[in-house]
């Protein structure tokens, strides 16, 4: 680690990627035809509740990692965040985890009932992908390389991928804690998304084959790290700061990582993780800073 | 219209055309880990309910119409067909129509649970993004003519096309039938894929702008036409040939053109559309016949 390196403010950079993000996110889904009002309020409703762009930020910082530039990389950056926040919406409905609260206010089905909140979550992730693909014109992004992107976000955010993880999440429920299965879980549910996030940046900033190989097990390696991170939260965190209930977890006979192994031992495995995401980065120069700052960020995180 | 249009056999076109989409269909979903069976029975079962495969047909037709061919094209038909599927699955959701029957079988919901289902649905929209990317290594078509394909296709899927027109016809429930809203709801819900399904057909098989233009034409009055014979049929068909429920829309108060502008008025429409479609494509030759006799066929259907 550098000198540089070493004074790197990982909290300016977050606050700073974070405003662009939203600044960008804020402009979605304004101006259309009054008869789709209730649609377009209850997708920015919850797109503009203020989450972390934790997937936009990686998005950026991994096309930073290898000599790229967040502006070419933006449309793609908020396209991940529309699909999360689709997730998010879909996840808590009464069908699936029937959640009250997010971020610290109402879900979108208590505000604009679950036939609206259902579209809202279709509405996202159908726009993720026209904003995806729109990107070609309004960067220097190439085609191909736009491509491969749509296909491994949308692989990672797929049955396969994130759609998998929730479906083995929600049909867990109440079962045995077996550690193979909540690995299984999570890096399909959280873990695929976050990894496709930094690759995804990494691929558009123009990544050799040997720097998106690093970058993909980077992301790999976080994308499981922030699942174990956001388990032990839900025992020990502030519902407060977290802007959710906790303790919802053991409620709802979630299969987490402290059910499996344990409390310490989960602490232990994420903060392996974290390190090893760190190694994964050796080849990399300084650019890669904020990626191995963010890979220390998530375990000691509060909320 | 030459000798060879006036002979040619539309019911064996449409044959051919629906077996090479099933066909291609049929892989997919399969051969994923056990952990994910009941997604992928859930999603199989819906794509694999026998549809009329329009959507795919119109892409394959339109390419044709501009010299293209099917093969090229056959990833972005299915996808179509994904996409159909994922809306009828979520549209017949408790919280949206509460439909029990469907293509003359029990609605996804009805046997794998609401879950399950609004997973299904969300696992066939993103896994129709994932085959569109996917089709740049498989097939002829141009990175650049893919994009435009997949936003073209993402915005008419989208909050100003589809999505917007069933929240317009939800809302609209037990409204008074104003001919403006109902042609709304039409052009949005079902108009805006089946243009897209057509247009992009025609843009991979390398259109004209000035054929795009025309083929735009096309595709938005049998959209319409469509959906006005839909009506139509949900009054005077036969519920054993549809494969669904009849007279569930004036059960349901749903705003029709039968009930905006009577049930003869409607028919002259929609032969009036069926009629304007075709003459849309008069600076096509004989390889726009099947678009041709489909926009008569459109009218004429009894299921």
């Amino acid at each position: 680690m550098t000198i540089l390196s070493e004074h790197m403010d990982l909290k300016a950079y977050l606050i700073n990627k974070k405003q662009i993000v939203d600044r960008a996110l804020e402009s979605c889904f304004t101006g259309v035809d009054g008869r789709l009002s209730d649609l377009t309020e209850s997708m920015r409703y919850s797109l503009l509740a203020g989450g972390k762009r934790l997937r936009p930020i990686l998005c950026m910082a991994g096309a930073e990692a290898v000599g790229g530039n967040e502006t070419d990389v933006l449309p793609v950056a908020c396209a991940l965040e529309l699909i999360h926040t689709y997730s998010l919406i879909h996840d808590d409905l009464p069908v699936m985890d029937n959640d009250d609260l997010r971020r610290g206010i109402p879900t979108n089905h208590k505000v604009f009932g679950e036939a609206v909140a259902l579209l809202a979550g279709d509405g996202l992730l159908t726009e993720a992908f026209n904003m995806m693909a729109e990107a070609f014109s309004k960067s220097k992004v190439s085609a191909e390389a736009l491509l491969k992107v749509i296909g491994i976000i949308s692989r990672a955010a797929g049955y396969q991928g994130m759609i998998g993880g929730q479906l083995a999440d929600i049909k867990s429920e109440g079962m045995h804690a077996e550690p193979s299965l909540v690995e299984f879980i999570h890096e399909h549910k959280t873990g695929a998304l976050i990894e496709a996030s930094v690759t995804s940046g990494a691929i558009l900033g123009g990544a050799s084959p040997a720097q998106i190989k690093a970058i993909m097990s980077y992301g790999e390696k976080i994308g499981l790290t922030f699942q174990i991170a956001d388990d032990i939260l839900d025992i020990e965190g502030d519902s407060q700061e977290m802007g959710k209930s906790t303790g919802g977890d053991e409620e709802k006979g979630k299969i987490t990582y402290p059910s499996a192994v344990g409390l310490n031992r989960s602490r232990q495995i994420a903060a392996e993780l974290s390190r090893a995401a760190v190694l994964s980065l050796q080849g990399f120069d300084d650019r890669a800073e904020p990626l191995r700052r963010i890979a220390e960020y998530i375990v000691e995180r509060n909320k």
